[in-house]
């Protein structure tokens, strides 16, 4: 039933930056194509000032390195622009994806300052992923992070993803509802998501419909005929509580019922939601159908969500459109892609990239994130970034220390340490099996549950403490010292 | 040199609405599946308040619609879900597109309330493709209409497309660089975008092509070397005054004037533009390098660019990333389709759709766009949305009326008329060629400078007319009056 081309089989190598190519070209003509480098991507700001961002895309991010490869047209499209070498043209021919990556699994919760995906490898090969290690990490994340904050204000109604008509292009719409799914929602509106991610589409009718029978109870009742055991209708193509809920009553009164079913729901999809849905709830339980449950789903996002309910809408599920699939309140994931160390006699050399903005400056070296856990609660309590081999001995107590503000200390006691980047990438052999989607999102559920409350928060939420180890801030320290 | 699947040979069909299926599915149940339906996209307000916006995504639209086809996949899965009956899976299979189609050529200033693409044919199929068409015309107008927001504000200074790796999924990458040349970008980061649409990619060096080297300097002389007739230097990885544009100056005086050269310029990534691009500037200048281009790319966007330009900023082109590529400010084109006719015995009958909100009723009947042009200043008057097979007589004076303030009224005389809406297919077959890129921008920009410059200002600009002619005026109000 699955067809991977969305997720699997697209060669997407030419989809990077021109400088990409200018530097690989450069690279090797300074005989650099053989150094190794490190580079970390990380993100610096949450998106709508939440608490935490959720990882998503590595899955497609696999597929795009497990394909990376350049066939004649890309050669010669290079060759035509007369300003590279032979010998890059001949190391494209032959090139083979040799890096080692890492990445931090999706569906778990990401923090600023940490690194999600590393990447080690020749400079040429670690470089000339940029583009699409960003993009595919950052569009995901955004869309993930996103349709959670719409799933926690829905506070257990079922959110479904109704965008794709107004979606960025046609993975933005995909790709998309796989990232709302894992973020939360419960389905799409978009049968291709359907057929190729598993991904519940559901459905039923747009105005069209309606105005396409002479009445809007004859089309209501055509409907019913043909799919009464799934009869969701549409009540606002006309009037919501003067026609569109009374013939939804008597359709499911004389089509529905008698077939020996029960009425899936109304959908209500403009006006004012919060007052029609109460109307419409008191007349449908009148009628016995205190069952029936409401729909709505006009320009809604987590705020307009969190102010129906607040204000005792009668809504049971959702669907959420082109505020979610746009995230349209702040569209942007600012994932970054830098430099952090070369290797030099097989050595690893941290490289600091300093800023005037403190916030700009990189944390250098091959590294690892741990997230501690209390014992008794299972709460996470902090992430520690440390260097990539460091342990970190649970039998112990372990002080963990703001890097700016260093006098900030807290020690822990009861705590264990899971890691969480792990490697995707062997020398350019896939080495980690992608969960289901389904999977994804059970896991992502599970990691929410272990941050506090505080941190969920949409209003000014508690700083999740993202920290280094002692080791790591001393090199950064001494690098830092050293470009005074 | 093109690989035309982003173009042309991707088959999209199954990126649609679980809806389209199910009531395709039941216009089969109720034997309505030759009934001829009329559908408009049209679009009710232009992205951050603008005078208009720009039509683009016509060649993706087509691209799709050639190549709609169910395969064995797609049936079979519809057929896992138990609802949908063999009729259906049947007219699948042997489906063929026959709808007719007319579209506002990309590049056209469109504005809100008239339709953009029309599609008539079988209610099934015109239904069907609601996603697509929404979606390819909505992402595509989106950016074009952001990048041309982004050009103007530049005022003749080059702006490139930087965006890629912030872009909402590949085509929100690929297809909005495509949008933004249609907008005025002279050109984009993205390597794929040059190779597929023959839109100029450019690119020199990223922050980390400096650290691979011991010193800034060795790697500017480094790039110098191999590209000294192409030579723009990044001259923030350290200092830009003390450290970025001394080295750069000392690299074209020692490796880029000694072979031939000029400058390209010096780029500017963060900071202070404004102060560093004006001290840039100088130091340039006193160093005999007046030539040498200043490029500045740090979350820029129109109003940022504005401001810089009025405070002096010393600039000579921008590159605009993530704030272009996702429409920032707003990353909606919220277009609709509604249906607005159907057939019966051969003769078109106009449905409306009525709201109490006034700006959502829809306009019935089968139509046409013209533009009207002033004969002595060629500058663009009015648009009429008319009947399809309306004449409109340039040989007499004209008179416009504001559809809802009918007393506003103005006769026109000494004008133009022009059909905007071309047919792109003819009971399924395309009819149209789609133009260059190239030729698109081009026209894009000749149709923009038809506007005035009210309609162009970004503060509340001037509301340009989009009349209805009389007949269909008076057919829409007829259909009102019967509603109530």
């Amino acid at each position: 039933m699955t067809n991977i081309d969305w997720k699997d089989k697209k060669n997407l190598t030419m989809l990077a930056d021109f400088y990409e190519f200018t530097m690989a070209n450069g690279y090797l003509e300074n005989d650099m194509e053989g150094q190794i480098a490190y580079f970390d991507m990380f993100f610096r700001a949450i998106p709508d000032d939440g608490g935490f961002a959720i990882m998503a895309g590595v899955e497609q991010l696999m597929g795009y390195l497990k394909n990376l490869r350049f066939n004649n047209d890309d050669i010669e499209y290079f060759r035509s622009k007369n300003m590279f070498e032979e010998k890059f043209l001949n190391y494209l021919k032959d090139f083979k994806f040799e890096c080692d990556v890492w990445a931090i699994p999706e569906g778990t919760p990401i923090f600023p300052q940490e690194p999600i995906v590393i990447v080690r490898g020749p400079v040429i090969q670690a470089q000339l992923i940029e583009t699409m290690v960003l993009l595919t990490i950052n569009h995901q994340s955004l869309i993930a992070t996103k349709a959670n904050r719409i799933v926690r204000a829905a506070n257990g109604r079922p959110v479904m993803e109704f965008g794709s008509r107004r979606a960025q292009g046609y993975e933005g719409a995909i790709l998309g509802a796989r990232a709302a799914y894992i973020g939360g929602s419960i389905g799409t509106a978009c049968t291709i998501v359907d057929r190729d991610f598993d991904i519940p589409a559901l459905g039923t009718m747009a105005h069209s419909w309606i105005q396409m029978f002479p009445t809007e109870l004859d089309s209501f009742k055509a409907y019913a005929k043909i799919y009464p055991n799934n009869c969701i209708l549409l009540v606002d193509t006309y009037n919501v509580l003067k026609s569109g809920v009374p013939n939804a009553i008597k359709t499911f009164d004389e089509e529905v019922i008698p077939r020996g079913f029960r009425p899936k729901g109304i959908r209500i999809d403009s006006g004012d939601i919060a007052y029609l849905s109460k109307e419409a709830r008191k007349m449908l339980d009148e009628a016995g159908y205190e069952d029936c449950p409401i729909v709505a789903s006009s320009s809604l996002d987590e705020y307009v969500i969190r102010d129906l309910l607040n204000q005792g809408a009668k809504i049971d599920s959702f669907g959420v459109g082109e505020r979610l699939i746009t995230a349209r309140s702040e569209p942007v994931f600012g994932g970054v892609y830098k430099l952090t160390a070369v290797e030099a006699d097989g050595r690893v050399v941290p490289k600091i990239k300093v800023s005037e903005n403190v916030g700009k400056i990189t944390t250098p070296g091959f590294k690892q994130v741990y997230r501690l856990f209390d014992k008794k609660s299972k709460k996470a309590i902090a992430d520690v970034v440390t260097l990539h081999d460091e342990v970190i001995d649970e039998s112990k107590t372990y002080e963990i220390f703001h890097p700016l503000y260093t006098w900030k200390r807290k020690t822990l006691k009861n705590f264990y340490a899971e890691k969480l980047l792990v490697q995707i990438f062997d020398k350019g052999n896939c080495t980690y099996d992608s969960p289901s989607v389904y999977d994804i999102r059970e896991y992502c559920k599970e990691q929410i549950d272990t941050l506090w409350d505080e941190v969920k928060r949409f209003e000014n939420p508690h700083e999740y403490f993202v920290d280094l180890s002692k080791p790591l801030w001393d090199i950064k320290d001494q690098l830092l010292k050293e470009h005074k």
